[in-house]
Order: C-alpha cells, then sequence, then structure tokens
C-alpha cells in the first residue's frame, strides 16, 4: 500500500479510528529501545501518541527506529489498537511501515536550558506545549480584536511603516537609508490611523509592527512589537474609546476562557478572568494620593506614575473593587503628547487615559485635538518643529471629526493573560538592542 | 435641547427616523446658498442627505451656514421629513440647530486632480465614493482570508520585520542603522514562516508589511506593501498548496461578491467573477509553447514567462477554458529561489508555482525543500554566502515535515478586483522611491 500524507490522520482524531490502518504523522519526542520491542512517541501540536514495533515481526521498522533520534519526523503506517495501559488516550499504533521524513541532528539545547539560547534556538522552544498554546492564545486575542472592529463596521488599514519623519518623537527612532535620502521606522500608527479618520472611515482598526530604537533591556521593552490599534469617529470623550476597550477586551477575554481557559491555567497556572466592564476607573491625580497613602513616594521628577505606582495601584484596585483592570484618566498635559485633547474647563488636563492590568501598563488612550488652531499651538508649546509635522497638521485643515482611539501592545496583553514575566516569551521572534535573529 | 455625539444617528438610518428630531454628523458635501432657502448636502461614507434651512426662520443658522466651506464637518439637528422631490432617498432635514465642528479651508485640489496630487493629499481622495468602497473591500479580502486559515485550525504569527542577515537576496534591500550595527527590513517572511511550521504549528498565517528597495517606477511596483502569506505543513507537492490558494480566493470573491458586488460594478465598472474551483494549471514549458503559438517571442534572456507573456496566456485560457485564473507549474530551477523544492524526477524543475490573475502575476508559491542536505546544495549552486542563510538552515537539522506555501501582495489582488490601473490606487498610503509622504 503506497503512503500518501493527504490520507494523514491528525493524532487528535485517532480515536475515531481504533480498529483501522491509518498514517500518522509528527515529531518523535521520544524514542525507546528495548530488546524486544520499540516505542515512538510520536507528537503533533498538543497531541501524542504511542508508536510500537516488535523486532522480530519487523525488522525493517526495527533499523529505522534504531536510526531515529528524538525530534525527528516521521511518517507511520499502523492498526489503531486500544491499551488500557497506555497513558496517552488509551491508544497505540502497531507499526507496518515507518518512514523518517527528517532526521534530527543531536539537539544543542537541553530541556533545562535558559531564556537566551531557547531564544537562539527559538524553532526548537516553540514545539513546547506551553508556546504551543502561547501562539493559539495570540490567534484568538487577534481574531477577537477584530470580530469588535468588523462588528461595529470598522475598517481594516495597513499603514505605511516607512516615514520621511519622525512619527512622534526624535528619541528612540531607525533611521533607515533610502535610495538617497533618509526614512524612518513608525514609531507608531497614531497619525495614520488619524488620517483614515480625516478621510472619512466608519472607524479604523490595524494589526502591525511598530518600532521603537529603545536600548534598554527590561522584561517589558523590545525594539519591534505588533501593536493593536484602532481609531473612531464622533467621540464625545475619551470615555467613549475606555468603552470601546473594556468591551472589546472583556470579549477578547471570554473567548480566551472558553477555548483555552483550561490548559492555561495547567500549563502557566495562570487563571483567565473574565473582566465585568465598565472597568473601575480613577483619575490620576487621585491614583497618585491613593499610591502615596499606600505609602510610596514616586520618585519621576514629572510626577508620573512609574511601575512601581502602576502596581501598587493594581493591588489597591483589587482590594477595593475586585477588579484586575483599572483605567487612570484625566493626566496632566505636562506628561502627554501635543495632540491629546485638553479638557474645556481644565486645559492642563488632557482627555486622555492610562489602562492598567495586573500592575503594567499596557494602553495609552486619548480624544484627539481635531481643531487646527489649538493643535498648533499645542505642538509649538510642546517645543516641536512644525514643518517636520506638517503633514500631520494638514489632516485638520479640511473638515475632520472629533475622534480618539488607542494603542495596545499584542505581547504585554499575552505576558499578563499567560502570567509570564517576560516579553521574550510570548513574541514569535522577539527583537531587541542585542537580539535580531533568527 | 443639548446635542450629544453619543445621540447622533447615522445618515444611513434616517429611513427609520421620519417625524423624529434627531441629530446627523457628517462632511458638507455641497453648500447651496439661496435667497430664501439654504441646502447642505451632507455626507458620512456612502450616505448623504439633504439639510434645509429657511433663513427668515432661523437667522442664526443662516449665519452658520453661509460661513460653512465644502468638506466642513458639521453637527445637525432637525426634523427628518419626506419629500418626494429631494434626490437622496427622497428625505431632508429641517435644521433646529447647526454647529460646525471643523471649519475647511479651501481645498487644495480639485475633482480633476491627477494621480500624484491626489496621494499629496490621500486623506481628502479617500473621502471619494470609490475609495470609501476600496477600503471595505480590502477590509473584506484580509478577513476572509483570515477566517479560511482559522477555520483550518492555522495559527497566526507577526514575523519580525527586523532582521540581521538578507532573508533573500542582497538587492532590493533596506539597510537599518541599528544601534551600532546595521539591521535589514524583511522581503517577505519566507523564512520565518518556514519556522513556524518547523516550530511544530499547524499552518500559520500573516497579513503585514514587506519592503522592497525596487527604484522602478511602475504602476505594480511600491516599496513597502501588505503581503499575504501562509505555510502549512505535510503536503505532498505544490498541489496542496495551489488546492489551498483556489479555495481560499474563491471564497474570499463570493464575499466580495455577496457584500459589494453591485457598488463594484457600478463605481468601478468591474465585474467580480467567484471563480470556479480547480482553477486551470498549464506547465511552465507548455505556457511558454502557447504563448509562442500565439505569435509572441519572449524577449527575456532567462526564458521565463514577461509580463506581456503572462497577459498573453491568461487571455488563451479565458478563451479556451473561460477562466481568470491559471496557475503556471513545473517552473525550471534556473528561474526559482534555492529553497524550491526540485521535482524527483526531473530535477531542473521545481515543485512551483504562480498563480496569474487577468493578466498580473499575484502568486509565487512552492512546496520547500526541506532536506538539509540537498538545501545546502541548492543554496551553494545559487551561490549563496551559506554564513549569512545558516541561520535558515539550521532550521532544517532538528527535524522539519515536508511543507509548502504561498505569498499574495494585497494591493495586486485589489486592484485587479476592481480593475484599477496602477497599485498607488489601492494602497491606503503607497510608497516608491519617491514618495515617502504624507
Amino acid at each position: 500500500m503506497a503512503m500518501t500524507l493527504s490520507d494523514r490522520i491528525p493524532i487528535g482524531e485517532l480515536r475515531k479510528h481504533v480498529g483501522e490502518v491509518v498514517l500518522v504523522t509528527g515529531w518523535a519526542a521520544a524514542v525507546r529501545k528495548q530488546k524486544a520491542v520499540q516505542f515512538v512517541i510520536l507528537r503533533e501540536g498538543f497531541d501524542r501518541v504511542q508508536l510500537v514495533n516488535d523486532r522480530g515481526a519487523s525488522p525493517e521498522i526495527a533499523e529505522e527506529i534504531d536510526a531515529l533520534r528524538p525530534e525527528s519526523v516521521v511518517l507511520a503506517r499502523g492498526t489503531v489498537e486500544e491499551n488500557e495501559r497506555v497513558k496517552l488516550g488509551g491508544l497505540e499504533i502497531r507499526l507496518e511501515e515507518l518512514v523518517t521524513l527528517s532526521l534530527a541532528d543531536e539537539l544543542p539545547i537541553g530541556k533545562d536550558a535558559g531564556l537566551d539560547a531557547r531564544l537562539d534556538w527559538r524553532f526548537l522552544d516553540l514545539r513546547s506545549e506551553p508556546n504551543q498554546l502561547m501562539m493559539r492564545v495570540q490567534t484568538i486575542i487577534e481574531r477577537e480584536f477584530r470580530n469588535y472592529c468588523l462588528g461595529r463596521g470598522m475598517v481594516e488599514i495597513n499603514s505605511p511603516k516607512l516615514m520621511a519623519s519622525p512619527s512622534e518623537s526624535r528619541s528612540e527612532l531607525f533611521e533607515v537609508k533610502y535610495f538617497d535620502r533618509k526614512a524612518y521606522l513608525a514609531q507608531s500608527p497614531q497619525f495614520f490611523k488619524q488620517m483614515g479618520i480625516v478621510g472619512g472611515l466608519p472607524g479604523v482598526f490595524e494589526t502591525g509592527p511598530v518600532f521603537r530604537a529603545n536600548p534598554s533591556f527590561t522584561s517589558r521593552h523590545d525594539t519591534e512589537f505588533t501593536s493593536i490599534d484602532i481609531e473612531i469617529p464622533w467621540v464625545s470623550s475619551h470615555e467613549d474609546v475606555m468603552r470601546f476597550e473594556e468591551q472589546m477586551l472583556s470579549r477578547v477575554l471570554a473567548a480566551a476562557q472558553d477555548e483555552y481557559g483550561e490548559p492555561v491555567e495547567r500549563l502557566f497556572e495562570s487563571e483567565i478572568v473574565v473582566p465585568s466592564t465598565p472597568f473601575p476607573r480613577i483619575s490620576h491625580a487621585d491614583a497618585i494620593a491613593a499610591v502615596e497613602d499606600d505609602g510610596y513616594t514616586i520618585p519621576r521628577a514629572d510626577g508620573d506614575l512609574d511601575p512601581e505606582a502602576e502596581r501598587r495601584l493594581s493591588r489597591i484596585v483589587e482590594r477595593t473593587h475586585g477588579h484586575q483592570f483599572v483605567f487612570v484618566t484625566d493626566y496632566p498635559a505636562s506628561v502627554r503628547p501635543f495632540y491629546h485633547m485638553r479638557q474645556d474647563d481644565a486645559p492642563q488636563l488632557t482627555k486622555s487615559f492610562d489602562l492598567i492590568w495586573k500592575g503594567v501598563e499596557i494602553t495609552t488612550g486619548a480624544q484627539r485635538e481635531h481643531r487646527y488652531d489649538r493643535l498648533v499651538a499645542q505642538a509649538r508649546e510642546k517645543g516641536h518643529q512644525l514643518e517636520e509635522l506638517q503633514f500631520y497638521l494638514d489632516f485638520f485643515r479640511f473638515g475632520c471629526p472629533p475622534h480618539g482611539g488607542f494603542g495596545l501592545g499584542l505581547t504585554r496583553l499575552l505576558m499578563l493573560l499567560l502570567s509570564v514575566a517576560n516579553v521574550r516569551e510570548v513574541t514569535y521572534l522577539y527583537r531587541g538592542p542585542n537580539r535580531l535573529a533568527p
């Protein structure tokens, strides 16, 4: 019987094929060579099955298995048999044929490898059960985010990452050799998503890479990550933006909980709590007061919340409201970019917010200033070069609705969802000051 | 009565509110100031409604409208009235209040502006009915592509765009200043999506930017575009990859036809034909023979199909098979990258294909070589520096399934779907050698 890959049965579906001859494929997670019998544990994604060969019955297969090293990829044909003593679903496959499709070398890292070694060999690291799960949870986050936006009639954009001038600030900017001139990599799609609103679109969303030439090595920073972004028109204030975000996140977490709550708890010891809406809100001033009451003096010169203050604030809110999320609102203009809208009755404050989850800031959002004169004045006040910003300022000269939006880092979200300590663990391929490969 | 944006009614839903006082928002598409009566045509996305004001009834509103310039953004309150003589759905709104939220300057471009001027002011250009439609059709393409992949249990990846070494070739490569060293922008996610397969994922998909330092100015080229990419394991040959793509495209086009077939025909004079599957297939050798029979001698030194040959081939297939699509298969190894798998019985040929739609190549796909020794030999044969490729070659040393995939340019697809002549028209913000802004 000729074996062809199109006849293969996923290991997860073998239960339906007891007594049949099937074709299966996967990685040899373990190879046990005994005197009379050989066993191969075949792995495919989350699923595993035991393959059995009696040396006497098939010396050819015996030879093939003797040469097999762990993590080799094989194609196997055999009969699915029930066997209560087998842990993996009480099934095993009695081999009739085994072909090594890809023989593995000796593995360069062991199970106890450190993070850096694992990242060097990320494709081996990805094969672990937690990482298989992590990639699937990530897929759900992106899917549900987009479905939420699509359900509101919003339009997807793919904004350019190459720009003639800096998007927001000259710091943390990567420079590109662009033919005989210079270009820069976008630090966020901020200006371009606002352009969609000015362009008359009914709300826009994007998931795409952003680039930050940040030389720091913390567990939360990277030089490239996936940003989840939206911008919506006709908002009355930042409150409309917060309402959008809390509903979206509640949907995302409900889907993740529903589909992978059990394995996330088992493999990451992390419980996915579907948050109630509305999320608690606290003004920036009240947040600082609460943290100070808690006995912490913020060391930052600008008085803004630092990571320790964010952690403490989360604990306070968890205690007082029983909620993992908290919106910090009404940030002072002094610590916000020029395009955040000021409050009418308190122009030193902005219509902006941060979202903190489990002690970590995951979002900055705001209503944007859409009135040209005020925007120019605010840009000037912040010391920006107006010439570099002119392409952006022009957006507001020909009719722009009131609008707002937010950005959310995919890996920060995933890191907190899975309760892992480092964005490197939850990035498909992490990029940092010292890491550009594989 | 205080007007608040949260009470606004979309213009498309006014029919349900006849006789009621409503709040609407939008752009003043036209302002007509007569002696006794004033009219404003208010536009929001695809929808329009006429606002009416009797000067005598409200001098305040009259003053506001007199100061209004086209494309200003307004918020209006008034009663929805039926009026058979009004073209826009037989409805108009008798104004009780009008607030100019954003007064437009004199517009910098007119309706007859050329492409370059329109791209300079892309946010104004996007407000046109065809462009509003284009962005919505694009949204459907991405949605249906992803839903097709999700339905097959595939995992989404966000592969890095910053690389330590070139992805495929040194030509057309953008260089980035990366702290004290150099990085490059990925020309495709090719290697990284293959890494997902090696990492044990059950098929991967991605929509993300790719970068090509191509100095050419043709209607099909750009320096940055969105690539739609997949990679699937356990393929028997490139045939499995073609089957995936034809089913996916058929689904995408069916959804586009269903939701926007009528307006696409009206605004773009383009009929969306849902293609039957399987698509016609023709070998590269037969394609060349057919084009030569058609009286065309291909001028390329390497004998590969040039754009004119692709156009002729499409016409031939349309004539003989009544089909807009054709897969050209079995490309010679000489015109394909080193990682395309060779055919067992004809090693000068690859297990690869291009997909041509309406005379334009939209995809290159292949089964990949997953056997380390052959891959190294093929890389060497093509003259590659093995050191630069080592991170990629390593993927194949520790167990890799047979696999294949394809890439598809989003804007090329959209250009052909809408029958427009230039990718610049269907890119949110086009990037070319001379264009980096807005």
